[in-house]
C-alpha cells in the first residue's frame, strides 16, 4: 500500500512505521533538569573526555545513535540510513559521525526541527519499503553553538531575557519497518512544514521566530486529518521557549484551533527547571532530539500517552543573513505518534 | 509495489518516477563556456541585479526551480516538497528561497552532493507514493563560497594548480509520479553513498578527498545491480575535477572495475574550458546541478543517452573542522536515469 498525500500537506502512512528504540545522550545541565532520570547517558564533562567541544558533540551523536541501534537489537549493519543533522556550519557533528558509522549518509539541514525533519523522511522511507531500518539524530551543545552563532564563551555576555539557552544532548531514533523488537510507538502521519517569516529579526528571540511556523503547520495537520487538539493526548513543540509557547498559544486561539494549556507542551520549557537560570527555555536540535528519545518515547510505549503530535521547529537563519538585515525564517515539522498499546489493553 | 532495497547500498524504485523537467541558471564564466548554450538563463551579473552576492545565490535558485516547475506544465501548488540545499552555512540559499516558494521544506546538507542526494531522496518519496511532485534544488556561487571558505575575494589569492573554480550556478529537477508533460528522464535506481575519508587535508584539493567516496559508491552499486561500466552509456561525476577524475580512474582500475575514459566524465571538467583558468576544474553544488539540468537531461529525452550514472560528490568539511585538524570526508549519492525513448526507436 502506497503512501497518501491527504490534504495539501499531510502524508499518512499505511504501513505505520515503528519506532524500535531510541536514546539521548546530554551533558551536565541537562542531567540535573527535571528529566535527567530519562536520559540513557548524562556526561559530566562539556568536553567528554575530547579536546574540543565539537568532538564532544560528534561523541554524543555516535553514543546515542549506537544506543539506539542496540536497543532496537539491530547491528550497525542492519542500518540503511545514518539520517541526520547539527546547528553547526556544514553539520560536521553529523557528518563526522557518519564517517565513524560507515553507512549511507542523508545529510539534513532543518536548523532546531531536524529531529522530527529526520522522522518525516525516515518514516515515508521506511513506509515506502526503500528501508527497513534507518537511525535519524540531532544533536547540538552549548559551548559549539554560542561560540559560532553568537559570542565566544570566554566573553560571558549578558543574556536578554528572551533568550533560550542551547541543550548540549544527542538524541537517535530507529524506524523500522519490521522491529525485532517490540516498538516504542508508530508514527501515522507526517507533515512537513513550509517556511513562515513574519519579520522577527532578534537573534535572542528565537522562539517567537518561530512560533508563527509551528502555527502554519499544525493548522495544516488538523485540517488534513481532520482532527482538533483534542484528539491527542499530548502536542510538543521543539523549542519555542516561553516566548515561543505563548505566542502559539495566542496565534492558535486567534485561528480558532485553541490548544489546551494541559495538553500543549515545550520540550524547551521541559528539559530545565526555572532555578537553572536558562531564561526562555531550553533551545537546539538536541533539546526536542533528547526529550523524544529520553523521555516521550517511553511514554507512549507505556501507553501513558496514546496519540501525540512531536513538532520540532527551526529557526533558518545563519551568521550571514542576520548581518545582512534579513529577517529569522522559521520552519516546524510534526509527526502524528501513536502508542503501540492497544485501547481498553492498559 | 514497494521500493526495494537489492544488495547493500541500491535501491530499485519499481513506480521509475519521471524526471519530468530541469532548469539550470549561470553566471557569465559558465555561460561562457563550453556548454553556455544548454542552460536556460545565463545571467552578465555576478550580483543579479541583487545587493549582495547570497541573494544573487537565492535569485538563481528561484529562477532555476520556478523555470523548472514552469517547463513541467505545473503550477507551484503542484508540488508537494522544495528540496535541496547549498554549500553556505545553514543552507541559507536554499532556505530562504524555500521562504518565497511557500512550500513544504525538505533541507539537505550534502556539500556538492547535494544534488544526487535530492535526486535519491525525492526519487523515493515519488516512488513510494509520499509525492506526486517534488523539485529539488542545488546552488553555488562563486563569490558566495569564496568568502566563506577561503578567503575574501578582495585578498585576491592565488591559487593553486589542484584548486577548482566554485561554479556560480543553479539548478532545479523535477520529479513526478505522473507527469503533465514527456519525461525527459526516469530513475531506476538510486545509492546513497557512505562517508568516506583517506587522510587528505588540502581544501585546495577536494577532488583527492571526494575520489575514495565516489569509488565506493560507484563499486556498491555496480555490485549491488550486477552490472559494469559498459551497461551504461555515461557515467558522470559532480566535480572531481582533474585531479579527482584521474585518481578515480586509477581507484577503479586498481579494483578491476576499470571505467571506460570515453564514457567517464565529469561536471568539472565539461563546464568550462581549459582557457577559462579554472585550474583543476569547477566545483560546487552548482556545477553539477547545472550540468545535469541544463545539459545532460535533453541528452537523455531525445535517447542520445539510454542509461547513464549521475552522481555528485561531497566534501563534508567545514572551516572549524579544517581549523582543528579534521581531514576532508567525501561522499558521493548515485541515481541511475534512463532515457524515455525505447530501445530501436530512435
Amino acid at each position: 500500500m502506497a503512501g497518501k498525500r491527504i490534504g495539501q500537506q499531510t502524508i499518512l502512512l499505511p504501513m505505520k512505521p515503528a519506532i524500535s528504540a531510541g536514546a539521548a545522550c546530554v551533558g551536565p545541565k541537562e542531567g540535573e533538569g527535571p528529566l535527567g532520570d530519562a536520559f540513557d547517558w548524562v556526561t559530566d564533562d562539556e568536553l567528554c573526555g575530547q579536546q574540543t567541544f565539537e568532538l564532544a558533540e560528534r561523541q554524543m551523536v555516535l553514543e546515542a545513535a549506537r544506543t539506539a541501534i542496540r536497543k532496537a537489537s539491530l547491528r550497525v549493519s542492519d542500518i540503511q540510513f545514518f539520517m541526520g543533522g547539527d546547528l553547526l556550519n556544514q553539520i560536521i557533528s553529523a557528518s563526522f559521525a557518519a564517517r565513524e558509522m560507515s553507512l549511507p549518509f542523508v545529510g539534513l539541514y532543518g536548523a532546531c526541527s531536524t529531529m522530527s525533519e529526520g522522522l518525516c523522511l525516515g518514516g515515508m522511507l521506511v513506509d515506502g519499503g526503500h528501508a527497513d531500518h534507518v537511525v535519524c539524530v540531532a544533536s547540538s551543545h552549548f559551548c559549539t553553538a554560542e561560540r559560532q552563532y553568537r559570542f565566544p564563551l570566554e566573553y560571558g555576555n549578558q543574556r536578554t531575557p528572551t533568550a533560550q539557552w542551547t541543550v548540549t544532548g544527542a538524541g537517535a531514533t530507529v524506524l523500522s519497518l519490521s522491529p525485532k523488537t517490540s516498538p516504542m510507538a508508530r508514527i501515522t502521519h507526517v507533515c512537513m512544514g513550509r517556511v513562515v517569516d513574519l519579520g522577527v529579526t532578534d537573534a535572542n528571540n528565537m522562539g517567537a521566530a518561530m512560533a508563527p511556523a509551528a502555527t502554519d503547520t499544525l493548522l495544516a495537520l488538523f485540517e488534513d486529518t481532520h482532527t482538533t487538539p483534542a484528539d491527542y493526548d499530548l502536542i510538543v513543540t521543539g523549542d519555542l521557549g516561553q516566548v515561543g509557547h505563548d505566542l502559539l498559544l495566542k496565534l492558535m486561539q486567534e485561528q480558532e484551533m485553541p490548544l489546551c494549556a494541559g495538553t500543549y507542551q515545550d520540550c524547551g520549557l521541559m528539559i530545565y527547571d526555572q532555578k537553572q537560570d536558562v531564561h526562555a527555555g531550553g533551545s537546539g536540535c538536541g533539546c526536542s532530539a533528547s526529550v523524544l528519545n529520553g523521555y516521550l518515547l517511553p511514554k507512549l510505549q507505556s501507553g501513558q500517552i496514546r496519540r501525540m503530535i512531536f513538532m520540532a521547529t527551526g529557526a533558518l537563519m545563519s551568521t550571514t543573513s542576520s548581518q545582512q538585515g534579513e529577517s529569522i525564517p522559521g520552519v516546524a515539522h510534526a509527526v502524528v505518534l501513536e502508542s503501540p498499546v492497544e485501547k481498553g489493553r492498559m
